[in-house]
């Protein structure tokens, strides 16, 4: 049997089988981050992300930013958890012709964004590869006070995101996002968001990693959902790699947060709430309702 | 310019200098993990290892020993510095026509190791990819003053390896190998080696990368290097992927070493010493001298 009988979700259901895991892993497979148990304020963050030539960019693509994508990715992960980000390893598979301009250009593309996010690449790995492979692990750390996982959404919530949605991979965005740590320490050290996730699947797949973790529904708002420029409603639902975050508050503190203005230019769109009625329900201009299907990305 | 112009160690070197490091980080880039501060008593060791099909294993390789050898090698790098591992991450690159149970076997290679060595996989992430490959990310901790670096070797300390060396790629060891945690907790606990390494390039290159960060030089004697089976002198010096651990003792503390009969049947194989005279000396049957080229694995 081939896996694509079984899907990149079946894959991972058979990955999870081999997850066995003690009382110092708070949250294992199933979130952004795993959240290990760290000191005593602290969890530690640790994730890791794999990018490869001709599924994550294109052979022509700029090494400055694939080295970039591969650190912001890892990034946004750390995000989404409410967390800081603190050190990272490379491990890199790279094609025997790869000229050292290449090479040179990748690393100033990872050294610039770590240097940014203030972050040690303190190692890695090298190996030959056909593709151009980059696995970037990171660790973080969060208060654990602020720790934010999918599971926390509650009825009543209202839900927002970071940014404009859909079309990052036609503009070229998925390679220049702005990982948004800035906006998840803003967000867990003044407010209390109930569950948080960044949006690479896209807004419909990590929203119904949210609802399922949570085992909630959610109403989403079709003319409050932001879109970018010349995109339709179903690209700012389904297509991927926006990697802005997703995340849900209580009413009361929402109401406030909708209303106050953000510091440094920060925006946060509020799309809809939580309900107890599974799955998303799409709330059209004329204020009808209709199911949306989950249709974000797969590997498989 | 093409890389195998710099080869691996240029390439390598240039990776180095994107390497920017906070007082967190007690070691980076230089060692077999790097090395993070954690708690009063501990340091916490961060390795990542990346294996690609063609190079490191093949495509007719059974996957329960993929799987195997994914996790044992960054055990490996763990034991390398005296610690106990504790968490990894899995991130794997996988062919569209992948079988189902291809994977199911994998992931339970994986998971028998991480079980016998008490460690959680706490998650991973997946793409699509020509060629199967992995990278493990793993965490571990050693107490402070149980640390062992590559850069601790001093002239008279006497040189070890845990085991017989050569032919672990003919033979298929190099995918069954025992990481070599229980002995290098063992060492660590009982003595206090100078210097350690796992024996991943071969013995004369890796012995190379301890003489190299310690500036000093060694002495080795041939008839003292333990061989495998229909293995040559030149095998056992330059064939990779042996994954025995190579450490250096104080002379004092070798001597007792030596003669005491170690626990668990664990083996201990005395080779040379460290001198102060650059590059490695090989002393053979005959008590003549000449110096060893390193000439060991190079993905470049």
């Amino acid at each position: 049997m081939l896996l694509n009988k079984i899907g990149e979700f079946g894959l991972i259901e058979r990955f999870k089988k081999i997850i066995k895991t003690d009382s110092s892993v708070i949250e294992g497979v199933g979130d952004d981050c795993a959240v290990l148990e760290f000191d005593r304020r602290n969890y530690q963050l640790f994730t890791c992300d794999m990018i490869v030539e001709g599924v994550d960019f294109l052979p022509q693509t700029d090494p400055y930013l694939i080295g970039r994508k591969a650190v912001a990715i890892s990034l946004s992960d750390i995000a989404a958890c409410g967390g800081l980000p603190k050190h990272c390893l490379v491990s890199l598979g790279i094609p025997k012709k790869t000229s050292v301009e290449f090479v040179d250009r990748f690393f100033r593309g990872m050294r610039d964004l770590a240097k940014k996010y203030k972050i040690n690449i303190v190692g890695g790995d090298l190996s030959k590869s056909r593709q151009l492979t980059v696995d970037v692990s990171m660790l973080g750390l969060v208060e654990k006070k602020n720790l934010v996982l999918r599971s926390g959404a509650q009825k009543g919530q209202l839900i927002f995101v970071t940014g404009k949605l859909g079309g990052s991979l036609n503009s070229g965005r998925h390679l220049k996002f702005i990982p948004r740590i800035i906006e998840s320490r803003y967000l867990v050290n003044n407010f209390k968001p109930g569950s948080m996730i960044d949006i690479s699947d896209g807004l419909a797949a990590d929203l119904g990693h949210i609802l399922e973790r949570s085992k909630k529904g959610a109403i989403l708002y079709e003319t409050l959902i932001p879109k970018n420029n010349n995109v339709t409603l179903g690209e700012a639902l389904f297509s991927g790699e926006d990697f802005e975050l997703l995340f849900t508050l209580p009413l009361k503190q929402a109401i406030n947060f909708n209303k106050v203005r953000h510091p440094q230019n920060m925006r946060f769109f509020l799309i809809g709430e939580i309900s107890d009625y599974p799955g998303i329900t799409l709330v059209d201009r004329k204020f009808c309702c209709r199911k949306v299907k989950d249709s974000g990305f797969r590997h498989f």
